[in-house]
Formats: structure tokens, C-alpha cells, sequence
């Protein structure tokens, strides 16, 4: 059997299918326990929904597969009951606004859609068959382009009124820091602080060239850690995923996991939070695939 | 049908049986389609647990309640597959550190227990049968001697790893405030900065002493405001319930509304969050005692 998966970026359209045992999926109201093997993938460019959008259902169209699962980037309209359900809401990328992402696949492929955010599928993703398995709250960050937060909690992916946006929480900022930020709408969030453009801007280079640069790295595990302290202490997440093109600099691993232990100041009491917080705070199980693996489990959620 | 009710505090313990209409009970699932009256209620000094809880169990014993509900103070152990489950933890109140609050009145009443932290109760007994009733993610912020976040998302109570702490979130300082904090923990954490003995110690008076100085209140409003907008985006509430010692003082409701408006910058957008947030931002539905409903309710999702 057959799955459809895509991660939908400001940048690009990831669009995967992925093969699963028929016979195990009915078996199984698990859908952990389901192995899925991702046969083909493609990237399309994220263009405008006139032109993207075809390309991708192209892709899809004919190929037998029984749900398609849509991780995409938001906001997002995720209230079943609203008449813009599986929409883009309002995004700076002013094409894709009011964009009817579920409903346009569903007319074009007529299979169940599975619809979350970008960040909430990568949860998905890790809860499913990574490194968060059997956690019934976990929390997956992204620090790249932008900051995102997809949250898994008391067994299902967070809602609530619109959806988490917890990569724009206003923080603390470091003394030495007097970079004014790029969020366009607060002025010391963390997406606006610690996300690849906002190092690139006060640093005048690109994350990438700064490698060797020590302050640089500690000003970023600083944001990192304050943000990620405030999430263990609002989620209370058994397991913190964390990744993005910011963590390709691999250091900051260390340095953000000894700022958190000092921030938290021991206040937190549970054993995965002593010591050097290694099984806490790591990196993805599922490599470069929580996105895709996560859409591909929205998809068959719907099928389930 | 009677049951009973305890919110464990450090200074005391309220101690309250409540009257159901049995058949209600059976005949629906939905706890808060049970009505629930408050016949009595006693307040017993917090004192050390040889004192304390035999005087607890006292007022319980031989009146016929059919289970019990715990909102404790905290830190507390929720792990059901604990064998600390039920008990206080590492509290600064050392008599109290290591008591097995649910094993004592279960042993001594022989009944189901439900326990919770007392932020949790309150927001449960809020959910169930006050302002929040119909929410699936909200949530109870007490600003009182402490700051404790109670969190219902998904529609259930959340622990995950431990229990939330979201009443210790870092925070950005106020650009004029000087006052250290009063956390033991943090150095710039929503209880050490704005807490009643943090409002107290900064300005050398009690809060309710100072009631007409506008900067008292505009500093304090400004802390709230900013965990707030942080809960906001972590959580994405339905409902945010506001109350503690703090909050009897009435006019920092509309300071900390247009604050959060102002600090959250048109970022996410919901008809809930336009305008003034006074249907998103509220006082509790059930006056003084959402703590004590939500004892109940616990104690009545053990029998449900």
C-alpha cells in the first residue's frame, strides 16, 4: 500500500510516497508499529499555487496512493469545523495566503488529507517512529530560516485555539547583544533573535562562515538555551528535539545542553534532567526525515 | 453521593465535601453535567504532616464520601508507575518534602484518590464547570505568594515529564526595574520578579498598599503581560484564567490585557485575540473556588 507525504516549505515542496504492508497497517491500531519505506521523493520549488501547486498533484496523480499527509508552513487553519480548514492563513509569502492546501489535494487525488503544520508533522514524525517513541509529550524545534515548535501533548499534536508559535516567545536578551532583532513583529523574540537571517544580520556573515567564531556560538546557545528552558517548563516534554540548519554547527549540541542545566538551576527534579542532559535534548532519530515520516503518519491517522 | 475535596496549600489545607446527585453521576459520562454543592468547609493551618494530617483525615472520616480529590502544592509526583506516586517531592517547606499526601488518605479513607497539582485542580474545576467549560486546551495562572500555571491541553490535564513549572518562564526585565528577584532558582523568572513578595520587596510595601501607585502596577502588568504572550504561543489556550492574591487588584486586568495585545503585535491572528481580550483573557467562572471544584472533579473522574 501506498502513502503520500509532503512537507510544504517557503522554499520548497518536498512531495514523497512511501510503502507500507497493507496486511500490517489493519492489523495494527499502532501506527508506530508500522514500517514505512519512503520510495521516491521530489523537490519542487515553492513558486506561487498557480504554478506549484499543479506540479505537485502531477506527482501524486495516478500513483495508487490510498492518503496523502500535508506538513506545511503556516499559519494554518486547522479547525475541522472552519470553513478555511486546511488552509493558509495569513504568511508573509502574500501569494500563499488564504491558499487552500487540504482542499486542493483532496479534489485532485480524492483520498483522505491529513493537514498540520510543518513543525507539528516533524513531531509526528519523531513520536511515531523516531527518537521520541512512546513519549506521549514531546517537543521538536527548528532553528533555521525560522524558528518553529511543533508540540506532541498528552498524546495528540497541540492545537488549541490556532496551532503552538512557540518559536516567537519574547526573551531575555544577552547583555552584549545589540543586534535590534528581524522579527517584524516583536521586538526580542526568539525567531527574531536566534534564527539563521537574525545570526547572518548581526554578524555580517552567513551561519556557515562563522563556524570558528566562539561569541557567536555562545550568544546562540544563550537564545537556544533560555528558549529551550522555557519549554521544559511550560510542556514539561519528555524529549526535546532539536535541529534546524542552525544545529548543523554540531557544537552548539554541548553548549546549549550546559546552558539549560545552568538556567534551570536544578529546579526541575527528574533524572533524564541531571547531568549532561544528552537523552533530553537531542538531535532527530529520523535524520533529514521527521517532515516527510511525519506526513506520511497524517496521512495514514487518517486512514487509522 | 458525597465526595470529597482538599487544595493543599503551604500556609493551609481547605478541606470541603461536596453533593451530587448520585444517579446524575451514573447516568452520564460527561463529569460536568454533574452538579456539584459545596456542603462544608473547613480550613486547617498548614502545619508538619504528624500535626496536619490526621486533622485532614479526621474531618473526612465516617461522613460516607466516595472519593477524594487532591490539588496539592508542589513539586508532586503524578507518575502513576512511580512508588513516589501521590507524594510531595523536593519542596523548600522540608516537613513536607517526601509525604505521601494520596497513600495517607487513601489508607485513612479507603476510597479512589485523584491528585493533581493545585494549579491543575483549579483549572480542571474550571474546565468542568466554570468560564473554561467546552475548552479542550487551557489555562489557570495564579500571580498570588507564587506564580503556578495549571495546563488542560488536549483535553486533559498535562504532566509529561514531571508537571508543568510555567509559573518560573525567564523572563525580559523591565528596562527600569533594579530589584533583584526573589527566586532562589532563576534570576529573572515570572515568580521572582512578580510574585506578591516580589511586588512586596521591590517596593517596600505590601501590594495592597500600594493599590494607587500607577507604577507599581504598570512594572507588574508588564511581567503578566509578557508570560502571558508567552503562554499564548506555547500553549495556544482557548481560555486563559487569571486570578491570585495579586489580581484582586482589578484594574491590572486591563493593563495586562492591552499589554498582551500591544506585546504580541497582530502576530497571531483569531476574532478571540482581536480587540480587547476580555472574553480571552478572564477572572475564574467559579469565584474562589475553582481550586476546591476541581479537587472534586478529580476525586470524580477516579469513580468515572
Amino acid at each position: 500500500m501506498l502513502v503520500g507525504g509532503i512537507e510544504a516549505g517557503g522554499t520548497k515542496m518536498v512531495c514523497a510516497i512511501g510503502e507500507i504492508d497493507e496486511v500490517s497497517l489493519k492489523e495494527r491500531e499502532n501506527i508506530g508499529a508500522v514500517q514505512v519505506r519512503i520510495l521516491e521523493r521530489v523537490s519542487i520549488p515553492t513558486e506561487n499555487p498557480a504554478k506549484t501547486l499543479p506540479r505537485m498533484a502531477d506527482f501524486f496523480a495516478g500513483r495508487g496512493i490510498k492518503a496523502l499527509g500535508i506538513g506545511c508552513f503556516g499559519p494554518v487553519d486547522l479547525n475541522k469545523k472552519s470553513n478555511t480548514y486546511g488552509y493558509i492563513t495569513k504568511t508573509p509569502k502574500e501569494e500563499w495566503a488564504d491558499c487552500d492546501m487540504a482542499g486542493t489535494f483532496q479534489k485532485a487525488l480524492g483520498v483522505p488529507i491529513g493537514f498540520d503544520t510543518d513543525v507539528n508533522a516533524a513531531v509526528l514524525g519523531e513520536v511515531t517512529w523516531g527518537v521520541a517513541k512512546g513519549c506521549d509529550t514531546a517537543i521538536y524545534i527548528t532553528v533555521g530560516t525560522g524558528v518553529g515548535v511543533g508540540v506532541y501533548c498528552n498524546g495528540d499534536l497541540l492545537h488549541g485555539l490556532v496551532h503552538p508559535e512557540a518559536g516567537h516567545i519574547l526573551l531575555q536578551r544577552h547583555p552584549k547583544d545589540t543586534y535590534a532583532g528581524r522579527c517584524p513583529f516583536h521586538a526580542n523574540c526568539m525567531e527574531g533573535l536566534a534564527s539563521g537571517p537574525a545570526v547572518e544580520a548581526r554578524w555580517g556573515k552567513p551561519a556557515i562562515e562563522l563556524a570558528a567564531c566562539r561569541e557567536v556560538w555562545e550568544m546562540e546557545a544563550y537564545y537556544i538555551a533560555q528558549a529551550i528552558v522555557n519549554y521544559t517548563l511550560t510542556y514539561s516534554p519528555q524529549k526535546i528535539i532539536l535541529w534546524g540548519g542552525i544545529m548543523h554547527q554540531e557544537q552548539l549540541f554541548a553548549m546549549v545542553r550546559n546552558r539549560v542545566q545552568e538556567m534551570l538551576g536544578g529546579y526541575v527534579q527528574h533524572p533524564l534532567l541531571q547531568g549532561s542532559l544528552e537523552a533530553y535534548i537531542v538531535a532527530p532519530g529520523l535524520g533529514e526525515n521527521p517532515g516527510i515520516m511525519g506526513a506520511f503518519a497524517l496521512g495514514l491517522r487518517e486512514l487509522a
